[in-house]
């Protein structure tokens, strides 16, 4: 992309009502635009990190076995009341009446509807394990909207229901996926850490939460520091298997790691001293193992292997997808803005031109452009007529991961500048290595 | 994947309550799933071909040089009450009061949220031209939903604004739309025939319709029937020519073809007589000029190169995404099923193996499923223990283009059938060979 051709509206000032870095810097980038109170438009920029972020969901749902469908926004009450939770939500649920009067309802979470798409086609427990999920908005009418995108009114969220035959069968799909989210966090560049938490008005027995820790974290979460020892890495895992699974769930979750909700003073103390840590997270997942509770009020069964009918076991399992902007955003940034994790960058490199139209720089930073995007890869060009400290601030803002410098001096030396945002380093070397270099990095 | 692991919840009955074909055998083939009047769930295989439809909407605009964003569903009646549209939108428009008795709605199309985002942002004529669009969920509060996803209350629209300084430059988006268009229909296996259309509620001068022609469309059309032999093919276009894109819309636009709301008698009868028709058409997209409309209500000006302040240009340029899979299976079916054009497929060939449990069977269609995976496509492999009957009444209900049956008498002889959803026709071949056609088939 041309920098010239995009819609980029970066702010030079600090919008005044903006409290936490992360909504500070996606405002000054040009990524998100209030609309009203807790509800944003995704700007070109901000809605390429948030495709991003979804496609890594999708695929790592995909290796799961889990299967992608999506629900409507509007629902009718009449599934809500079936489960007794049309009263229960309160006021942040947003309450529509259609034109002929009928009760409808913004969906913020899909619980009934999917029960309902399961009861109506599944009779035998033979058509299980079934995982199903969606990728959709959701809105809740918060009472106080705040942090952009952290806490926002209408949200981007990844829901995913398991239905099993028994609670082992359902413990098996909750350890796939904190298995699954494991990948998704760190494919991302975000250490979320799984920590047991409340279920809260879900209900269910089971729940962890996943927490990236940051300043700004709206949780207080108490931990054995060697969690965040642990890393997923690229090992290879066989979701079908009880045992991997379920080894995996040991490794992350068996050391101290609790929100608030659960903290539990005496057992904390257990933890030697010094690996004892307090410390802010926000949230960016939840999974939870619920048992019969959806299946009993809406009677959703399957005619068990004994030919009886048996309760269904679920749960559910969410990723805030355009919340992990926000907490990407607050786990990588410096004082001049923004810095891109490569997994998840709006462009993979920023090339700048320090003497746009000069025929020399023009022509090198064409055949760099031509270059990267040959390799499948997206660069953004500043072939803006900027002075050169206003194109470094703007890519400094925007946060991407490497920057190709391409000036007439340079050029000269047959050298063009790679820089790294976030070590600061530069390099200096031919185009055709800088290319070479690009390509190494993003290869997968 | 595995028929046994997915979700694909097929009818064998006709439904009662869908009147048109496409309605019944989205409801037979398990693609969706009515969960409110005009409202749908859209289960995995409607999903996976909604997607496929999204992504060539979005390969198309990124080509013709447009930028992607998104907004919000919600949004505040303020800014339609500066457009005067709040109160001429009348009953479709679906209206809902916050928590803090706010008046907001769900947005059915947003002129007006681009327009704001525009004139926040852009100051001056240099940042012209710019065209930015959507694609997301609407809502149409229609009084009689019905034909499934072709009228329904809840769609997925692709909706694209251009932002230009003079009527000229708004004409060249116009045309530059119309050609997007065209390339786009062509991929999913339509004809899509530009039809002089009437603007009606979004006001301007210049429309154009895009209609699918089929028995059961809402609209009549006449037209020459010289227009459907036209096709832009694989021609290549350089989108920013305004001679190139103003002469395919010549081409494509000359000869007679309108609906009835612009329909001209004196002038239809120019149309030499054997090439006259009238039909019926199911709208699938529309691009409108519109001139000042929205820049005038709502003061979105740049400043000109004469220093002067200029009310911009504006057009607005939909494609009715959801409702796409209706009008593509109106066009592509039999009185067996769905037969899905290659373009838009939701897996690329299906697996029918004849004796689930035979281990030659078994490992004949394993290979053939690695191999065609292995491609880079996405094979269905029917691996249930079911009649060849019922296997080969799924798939041809379901519409995959392709089929690769594989039975124990053909793997004596070394061969599987490769079988066009199409054509009805069937080849023995050795299965590398079938999978060399397979790639030779999807081969872009």
């Amino acid at each position: 992309m041309r920098l010239s051709r995009y819609f980029l509206p970066v702010l030079k000032e600090n919008p005044a009502d903006a409290q936490i870095v992360s909504h500070r810097l996606m405002l000054r980038a040009g990524m998100i635009k209030q609309s009203a109170a807790g509800i944003y438009s995704w700007l070109p920029l901000g809605y390429k990190v948030l495709k991003n972020i979804e496609n890594i969901v999708h695929e790592e749902q995909a290796k799961a076995g889990h299967i992608a469908m999506q629900m409507p926004t509007i629902q009718s009450a009449d599934l809500w009341r079936e489960s007794g939770r049309y009263d229960a939500f309160g006021d942040e649920m947003l309450r529509i009446k259609d034109r002929h009067d009928r009760d409808m309802l913004f969906t913020p979470t899909a619980e009934e509807l999917i029960t309902d798409i399961f009861r109506g086609a599944v009779n035998s427990y033979k058509d299980l394990p079934l995982t199903m999920y969606q990728i959709q908005w959701k809105f809740r009418d918060e009472r106080r909207p705040r942090f952009g995108v952290m806490r926002g009114r209408e949200f981007y969220m990844k829901d995913g229901y398991n239905f099993d035959l028994t609670k082992e069968d359902a413990l098996h799909a909750y350890n796939r996926h904190l298995v699954s989210y494991l990948r998704t966090y760190e494919r991302m560049g975000l250490q979320a850490i799984p920590m047991r938490a409340d279920s809260g008005a879900m209900g269910g027995d089971d729940t962890h939460e996943f927490l990236v820790l940051a300043e700004t974290g709206e949780s207080e979460v108490f931990y054995d520091s060697a969690v965040t020892d642990l890393t997923f890495g690229d090992r290879e895992i066989d979701y079908d298997s009880v045992e991997d699974c379920a080894a995996i769930m040991t490794e992350f979750t068996t050391k101290y790691a609790r929100t608030d909700e659960t903290h539990d003073e005496a057992l904390f103390n257990e933890v030697p001293e010094e690996r004892r840590r307090t410390a802010r997270g926000i949230e960016v997942g939840q999974i939870f193992y619920f048992g019969t509770k959806y299946s009993e009020s809406m009677n959703a069964t399957v005619q068990g292997p004994d030919g009886k009918p048996a309760l269904v076991h679920m749960g559910s399992h969410g990723i805030g997808v355009s919340r992990l902007l926000g907490a990407i955003i607050e786990a990588s940034h410096d004082e001049k803005g923004i810095i891109w994790p490569e997994g998840v960058t709006p462009f993979h490199v920023g090339i700048v031109n320090l003497k746009q139209g000069d025929d020399e720089a023009d022509a090198a930073c064409q055949s760099l452009y031509d270059a990267i995007t040959a390799l499948g890869l997206e660069p953004l060009y500043d072939d803006r007529n900027e002075r050169a400290g206003g194109k470094f601030a703007t890519m400094d803002l925007i946060g991407l991961p490497w920057r190709i410098t391409v000036g007439p001096r340079g050029l000269k030396n047959g050298v063009v500048e790679l820089t790294s945002r976030k070590t600061g380093e530069s390099e200096e070397m031919p185009p055709e290595q800088a290319v070479a270099r690009i390509a190494a990095i993003y290869q997968s």
